[in-house]
C-alpha cells in the first residue's frame, strides 16, 4: 500500500458534501482543502452544482482525473460502495470519517470485514473508519472540525498517531502550539481497520523524511500486531514515543467503551516497549516535554554539536535560591546527577562574577547567582562551566524580574552555547513581556520550558534518547552502564 | 507584636532611597507605594530634596507623623541603627530588605542577634532581613522589583508565605495570574529573624479575615518552632498548605547554601505535618491546583452548597473518548472512585441525549458523549447525574471544537450547577477564543482547569480538604473511615 498517497496526495475528492448544512463534515473538509491547503480538491454531489463557490461533480468517474485520495463522509453502507469505486477506478487511498463499523458491533463488524477485504485485495490505503483522518501540512487536512475552532500546531519533526481524535486535536495540537512543538503529520486512526499503527510506524520511519520523532497515543495494539510494532520500533532510526491509555482497571473499562481495545496487561506492554527502546512518558505533561525537546534538537540545527554525551551529569545555575532547591530536589528522581564543583572552580566562578552578586551568591551546585545578578554574570558563569568536561548539561533557571537583567540576556546565553556547544536547557517564565528573551534562546534552538519540573524532565528525556541511540548504533558499553 | 502594622499600615517610611540610581530598591519601594498603593509614604534622605517629584525628609524624627512601618534598604550596620530608631520613636513594624546578617555567617550572625534583641525587647514586628517583604494589596508593596517586571496575582483568599523571594514572585505570582488564583497577602520572610512562619500562621489564622487558605514554601522550620507550627496548623480554621524544598540529598545541599536551613529528615516532617492536617502537594503544579480550587471555593460564593460530601465518588463526562480514558486512568492514584451506573440509569441517560449523539455515545462511567454532542446533551446529562445521590462530584471534560458546541454551553452548565448544587469540576482548554465559555463557568465559581490531570487532582484536593475539615469539626467517623 502506498501510504504516501494519504499524506502527500496531489488531488483529493470528497463525498458527503451537504448543500444545506454548512457544518457537515464533508463540506468542511471540501472547503478547508479548497481554501487553505495545497491540493487540488473535488467535491462530489449527485446532481452537481456548487457550494460556497466551489463546483461539485456528479460522480467520481466524472472527475477530470483519478484523485489520489477519497475522503468519505457518508453513512456506513454508502461508504462500502465508495470503497468499491476506489477499487474500480484505481483510487489508491481513502479516509473514512463516518462510524457504523466494528465500534457498533453486530452488522458493523460484518461491514468492517467487507471493507477490509476490498481494501487489502485492491491495495487501497484506507484510514479509519470512525476517524478525523489526516493533517499533513501544507498539503491536506481532513480534520472535519472548523479551522477557526481548532488550534493548529507549527510545522516540525513530530509525526503524531492517535487512537483518539479528541486527544489529537486537544492534548496534542493545543499544547503543541503553546509550547512551539512542531508536527510533520498528524493521523487519527479510528478503528484502524486497514492502515494501523505498525504500518504508520514503518512509513514514518522509513519513507517520510520530514519526521524524526514518532509519537503515539494508543489504547492497545491491533490484534496480532504488537510484536510487529515493537520490532519496527527497535529498528527505527527515529525516536519512538508511546503514551498509553488504559493502564488501570478504571482506564481499561473506559478504553473498552471507547475503542473496543483490550488494553491488556500494562506491565507486560510497558516492559516489551521499553525493551524495544520505545520512550514512555508517565504523564501528559512529560509526554509534551519529551516531544518539545526532541523536536527542538532534531530536524532543526542542533546547537549542542554531535558530541555523544549522556546528559546525566548536570550543573544547575539559578537566579533564585528557591528555584535551585526545587530543581535539585528533582534530580535523582529523573536519573540525573549533580556534578560536584572543586574549591578551585568555585573560586574561579566567584572571580568571574560582579562584585555585588559575588558577595551573596553561592557557588555550590546549584549555583545561586541571586537577584543581584547581571547579564554578564550569567554569561561568564555559563562560559566557564561549558569548559568543564565532566559537566554534560547545564540547567539554567532564568528569572528576568530583577532590574539589572536586560533583554540582551537571551542573546548572550545563545552566543555562548553556539560557541561552546555545551548542552543547556532553560527555564524561563512564558510571559509575553519577556518573549524577546525567550525568542533569542529559541531562535538558537535552545529548549526553553515554563516550569522547573519540565526543565529537569527535558534533560532526563535527552539522556534517555542518547542512551537508546547509542544502543541502536551499537555502542554496547552503554547497555552495560545503564 | 502587632503584625497588622506590617500588612495594613496607614503610613510607611522608606530609608535607602537613591537619588542617582532609579533602580535602587529603596527608590523602587518609595515610588511604587506613592503611585500605586493606598498608603501614605515618606522617603528619607540625609539632606532632603525630592526624587521623581516625591518630597524626601531628612530624618525619621522630622516626619509629620510616626509611621506604622519602616522599610529599610541600606547596608547591615546602618540597618541596626534604623531598628534602634524604630525602638526610640515607637515605630511598630519594619521590613529589612538588605542582607549581611546570619546568611553570611561570622559578623552577620552577631548583627542578627543584636537585631533580634532590639526587636523583641521593643515589640517591633521585623520582617527579614534579606527578604522582599510584603505585598498586601491594596495597601502596601515592599517588593523592590519594578512593577512592570513582575506579574501581580488577583486579590483572593490565599495568604502566601515564602522562604524564597524568587519562588514567591515566579512560581506563585506568575502562575496565580495565569490560573486566576487570588492572594490576600504575600510575604517573603527571608532570614525570619523576628517574624517567622509560626507567627504568620497564627496571624493569618486568627486575625486576618480576608484569608482562608495559608500556603507556605519552606526549606525548614525555624529552630525550636516546628512543634508550635504544627500545633497552630492543627487548630487553624483555615486550610494550611506546605510545599517543602530540600526533600532529597541534593535538595538539602541546596537549602544549606540558600537559607542555611537544616531541612531535616523529610519523612519525619511529612508525617508530622500530615498528622496535623497540613496539606502537602507533591509537585509545583499540584500545589497550584490545590490553591486554585481552595480559592475558588472559599472566600467567594461556594456554588456547591454546604452538603458535607467526600468528593470521592465521581462520574466522568467527556466529549472525547480518549480524554475519558486518561481521566479514568488517574482516578485510583488520586484516591477517587468511579461510580457504577445502573442499566436503568444508562437507559435514561441515553433517552435524554440527542439522536445523533445517542447512537455513538457510551453511557458507562466515563460517559463519552463524542464529538457529535450538543450543548443540550451536556446540560441534560449533568442535570440527570446531579440527582443521583451516590455521585459526589462530576468531572466534566469539555472540548469546544465540534461545531455544534455553542458559546452558550458554559452558561447552561453553570445554571444546572447553581440549581442542583452538585459539585462539578471542569476541564476546558485555556484558549483565548473560548474565554466566553470559561468565563461563564468561572463567574459561577465552577473551578476550570487546563489539563485533565489538574482536573482530577483538584477533585482529590477537595476530598482531602473535606476530610480534614470534618475531623477538625469533630465528625469523628471520618477519622475512622479514611
Amino acid at each position: 500500500m502506498d501510504l504516501e498517497k494519504l499524506f502527500k496526495p496531489k488531488s483529493i475528492a470528497v463525498v458527503g458534501v451537504s448543500k444545506k448544512n454548512p457544518l457537515s463534515p464533508g463540506r468542511i473538509v471540501l472547503l478547508k482543502n479548497e481554501f487553505e491547503m495545497d491540493v487540488k480538491v473535488y467535491g462530489i454531489y449527485p446532481n452537481g452544482g456548487e457550494v460556497e463557490g466551489v463546483a461539485l461533480y456528479e460522480r467520481l468517474d466524472k472527475l477530470p482525473e483519478i484523485p489520489d485520495l477519497l475522503v468519505i463522509a457518508v453513512g456506513p453502507d454508502d461508504t462500502l460502495g465508495y470503497i468499491q469505486n476506489c477499487a474500480d477506478l484505481g483510487i489508491p487511498a481513502s479516509v473514512i470519517i463516518g462510524g457504523g463499523f466494528a465500534e457498533v458491533g453486530g452488522e458493523g463488524i460484518k461491514r468492517q470485514k467487507k471493507l477490509e477485504e476490498i481494501a487489502f485485495d485492491n491495495d487501497i490505503a484506507v484510514l479509519g473508519p470512525n476517524c478525523l483522518g489526516v493533517y499533513a501540512p501544507p498539503t491536506v487536512d481532513t480534520i472535519f472540525l472548523p479551522t477557526e475552532r481548532i488550534t493548529r500546531p507549527p510545522k516540525g519533526s513530530v509525526a503524531l498517531i492517535s487512537q483518539s481524535g479528541g486527544f489529537l486535536v486537544d492534548q496534542f495540537f493545543v499544547k503543541f502550539a503553546e509550547r512551539n512543538i512542531g508536527v510533520s503529520t498528524a493521523v487519527s486512526i479510528g478503528n484502524r481497520s486497514v492502515v494501523d499503527e505498525s504500518m504508520l510506524l514503518e512509513y514514518f520511519s522509513k519513507v517520510d523524511k520530514e519526521t524524526s520523532n514518532i509519537a503515539f497515543y494508543l489504547e492497545g495494539f491491533k490484534e496480532g500486531k504488537a510484536k510487529k510494532f515493537t520490532q519496527l520500533a527497535k529498528e527505527s532510526d527515529d525516536t519512538v514515543i508511546v503514551f498509553y491509555g488504559g493502564k488501570t482497571k478504571e482506564g481499561k473499562i473506559a478504553t473498552k467503551s471507547h475503542t473496543a481495545s483490550l488494553a491488556g496487561n500494562y506491565n507486560i506492554i510497558y516492559n516489551a516497549l521499553r525493551q524495544n527502546y520505545v520512550i514512555q512518558p508517565h504523564s501528559e505533561r512529560e509526554l509534551l516535554t519529551c516531544l518539545k525537546v526532541y523536536d527542538v534538537l532534531s530536524h532543526r540545527r542542533n546547537p549542542f554539536g554531535k558530541n555523544v554525551v549522556t546528559f546525566g551529569n548536570v550543573v544547575i545555575v539559578s537566579g533564585s535560591g528557591g528555584h535551585g532547591v526545587i530543581a535539585s530536589d528533582m534530580l535523582r528522581k529523573y536519573g540525573l546527577n549533580a556534578v560536584q564543583l572543586t574549591e578551585k572552580e568555585k573560586d574561579e566562578l566567584k572571580s568571574l562574577t560582579s562584585p555585588t552578586a559575588r558577595e551573596i551568591a553561592s557557588f555550590n551546585n546549584p549555583i545561586d547567582l541571586t537577584g543581584s545578578v547581571l547579564d554578564t554574570d550569567i554569561e561568564n558563569v555559563v562560559k566557564f562551566l561549558s569548559d568543564i568536561e565532566r559537566i554534560e548539561c547545564i540547567i539554567l533557571l532564568i528569572l528576568p524580574y530583577p532590574p539589572n537583567i536586560s533583554f540582551q540576556v537571551g542573546r548572550r546565553i545563545a552566543n555562548v552555547v553556539l560557541t561552546k556547544r555545551k548542552p543547556l536547557v532553560c527555564f524561563m517564565p512564558y510571559i509575553p513581556k519577556y518573549s524577546l528573551i525567550i525568542d533569542s534562546l529559541e531562535l538558537a534552538n535552545i529548549p526553553v520550558f515554563h516550569s522547573i519540573k519540565e526543565t529537569v524532565q527535558a534533560v532526563s528525556a535527552l539522556k534517555e534518547r542518547t542512551r537508546i541511540r547509542n544502543i541502536k548504533q551499537g555502542n554496547v558499553f552503554w547497555e552495560q552502564r545503564s
